[in-house]
């Protein structure tokens, strides 16, 4: 059998790519070993957000008092609330097997295994194809702690199906994972603390931002230790789990019924027969890709988690984009400036382009406006007792270089400023735009 | 006393105006009759989305369990609700104010008089100007119904706020501010009956998101009468109101308790000296300004709804900043190519830019492109049972002319659509911006 273009992996940037490259009317094979849709569709971006909402619901309807609406006897479901998130992904996964299968994409179930770059095998079969495009994906990390091997926990996926709520939850890692499912199980009352190594949660995120996203979760009563090194876990048979960390030149420990583990994800670069390609790599081992998502091998992509650089779907839709715009011959390129980055905490963060820290640590100079997100008139009509903030960075001459904001719906705002940086407008093309009133993101234009 | 510029009207324009030419070290003054903010943040844009989020709130919390959450007794506090409604608009008002000040406006609050386009008198005193920029707003209009005169009926100041809610209500006029009373209403409760004499609701909206939001709405027992011209209106003291209409060839009526007039609004033109400065207009009547805002009376500017354009306030606003522009000497020109319009029912309506109708009118060629919200992973986790739609209009040579959505949070992304349009993006370019996923913003990209 032979292919135009053959695809590893099902999520956003293998299925992105299939449906790219059939639509322009190649031939298309794509590899999926597990669930069409990838970890983003099955067990991360979509069945989070399944569940957040329903957190959020209960949240608001517990707290309707604010808006002069009273609601008693407010409890939640948590089997209904998973299976219904089971519902909103097999809808999604039936959507793109829909969408993949319109544009005659040929979709393998099974281990795909590369022979070279235009041999693919699985199973008994072997695919010969033109083009191919690695989409593997990333994988939960679970560093060497002392005791893990002998502790039970979850990871994201577990959480993400669990039925039966823990008194008590430790989350290893205040990334944005963690801090997603210590929101969560927060919201349905579970006492949730956060061990963090770094000196603040959120990772790469705006610092100043997260760290207003820590109070306000703080003062919901999530317990936060931060710089804090987890040196080992322990368990006994029926016991809860205890939680040993590096603090301050000593060593304190949390007890919890159930642990988290959510320190970070690591490309899946194993098993498939990558290393058949003899693919180029940097010092770190990540395969080198040039603007075009092409190897060194020109007739290989490597696009998504695999290539290191973000890990979020929504680079992985972009970079399956280019790939197959590069194998279509059209104009087309990779641009890193505006990835937005969102957390969906309530309230929500989001960032795009660069943030403070960054730019301080490039020694670039730059103008900073940041504004309460009380100075919109929606954010505060719908924010009863709520404040956030907006944080815009400039060039000196006034080109947008960054955009972060606390507060709803950051998350779909944020995209605004995401195009004003990729576009490179400065704060009067930006003041050009009319956002209607009364919008949360006409903070972005109060700001301007 | 002498002024750099003297501003009349504290509405959207009148203090962006303000703010802006204060901001940029002119001696300012601004003269406003009642409220800073004036419609829209004391009776128009704020107060109704005040509301409408209580209500959406008791909506949220009464169909709870569609996220598996559960709460009995769900019941609001309408005197509550105003209430919280008064606070919010005081603390937007204060912050106004504050702008203002900090800027060294000079505010008076008194009725002004235009002697000429350098003299502006309030009470006793006269002003003394080089610009002058004139942003008087608009009026609720009620046209000259037979038996209007002796029916009492609530505009939408009275709607805001009455504290107590009638079983049934009237609404003449199913605009935009028809249909969110008619939501606000029907959400708590009350039966609503909206007689628009068009044969749609929405006015110049996309007709066919018109009529899908409609058919929402009769699902939630509002009942619509369309092409209904009202012909009279009958009240008798302590009995219920009866509005006759021509419908299909005969006459229909309609009782209710209380009687909503929203049938539309009137640039306010008369009792401030307009006359005093012969400044040329339309055949409708309206004053000519060019793209700088600027009347056949160069010193004379005329913002907002005053100039009859569009009657939004972000419209006005934008031209407040224009004309602040021009005065200062800096290039800038009003453009009204991507001015949104929302609705902000549940679910939200939001477009920008062209409609079908206005195309089909026009006789341009033009493609486009509709999906449902449901290619939305995001809409899909958060609207349980709901759908809506996306519509995007394109030149022949991909270049986005108008879009177009029903569904939540419509109100906050067309500003997306808005950017691309008002930047003449083409689809690829606006496909090379990154979107968040997941984000109900995803549904343009997922569109081109």
């Amino acid at each position: 059998m032979s292919y135009n273009v053959a695809i590893i992996g099902g999520g956003p940037a293998g299925y992105t790519a299939a449906e790219a490259a059939g639509k322009a009317g190649l031939r298309v094979v794509l590899f999926e070993k597990n669930s069409l849709g990838g970890v983003c569709l099955n067990e991360g971006c979509i069945p989070t957000k399944t569940l957040l909402y329903s957190a959020k619901t209960y949240d608001n309807a517990a707290h309707a008092s604010k808006y002069a609406v009273s609601a008693s006897e407010v409890s939640f479901d948590l089997p209904k609330i998973i299976a219904r998130k089971q519902k909103v992904v097999r809808k999604l996964v039936l959507g793109v097997k829909a969408k993949l299968t319109q544009h005659q994409v040929q979709i393998v179930s099974g281990e795909a295994f590369i022979e070279d770059a235009s041999h693919v095998r699985c199973g008994e079969e072997v695919y010969e194809c033109e083009h191919l495009i690695i989409c593997t994906g990333s994988d939960t990390f679970i560093p060497p702690i002392p005791g893990i091997d002998k502790t039970p926990y979850w990871t994201h996926r577990d959480a993400l199906n669990n039925k039966e709520l823990p008194q008590t939850l430790a989350v290893i890692g205040g990334g944005v994972i963690g801090m997603e499912f210590a929101s969560f199980f927060n919201s349905l009352g579970v006492k949730v603390t956060v061990i963090e190594m770094m000196d603040e949660i959120l990772g790469g995120m705006d610092k100043e931002i997260a760290s207003l996203l820590r109070a306000e979760y703080a003062k919901k009563g999530v317990t936060f230790h931060l710089s804090s090194k987890v040196t080992s876990v322990s368990y006994e048979e029926g016991l809860v789990t205890k939680v040993f960390f590096e603090k301050d030149g000593g060593i304190e420990s949390v007890e919890a019924d159930k642990l988290l583990m959510s320190v970070g994800r690591r490309p899946v670069t194993k098993g498939f027969g990558l290393e058949n390609l003899h693919l180029r790599t940097d010092e770190r081992g990540r395969v080198v890709v040039n603007e075009k998502m092409q190897t060194s091998v020109p007739a290989v992509y490597v696009c998504g988690d695999l290539t290191g650089f973000s890990l979020l779907a929504h680079t992985a839709v972009r970079e399956a984009e280019v790939a197959v715009n590069a194998i279509l011959g059209k104009q087309d390129a990779m641009s890193y400036r505006a990835i937005p980055g969102v957390v969906y905490t309530v309230p929500e963060v989001a960032g795009v382009g660069m943030t403070e820290e960054a730019l301080q640590q490039s020694g670039r100079s730059y103008q900073v406006v940041k504004l309460p997100m009380a100075f919109s008139g929606r954010f505060v009509a719908e924010n009863e007792g709520v404040n956030g903030i907006c944080k815009l960075l400039f060039t000196d001459d006034d080109t947008l270089l960054g955009a972060h904001v606390l507060g709803n719906p950051a998350s779909e705002i944020i995209t605004l400023a995401g195009m004003a940086i990729e576009l490179k407008l400065k704060r009067e093309d930006w003041k050009r735009i009319v956002f209607p009133h009364p919008t949360v993101g006409e903070i972005f234009r109060e700001a301007l």
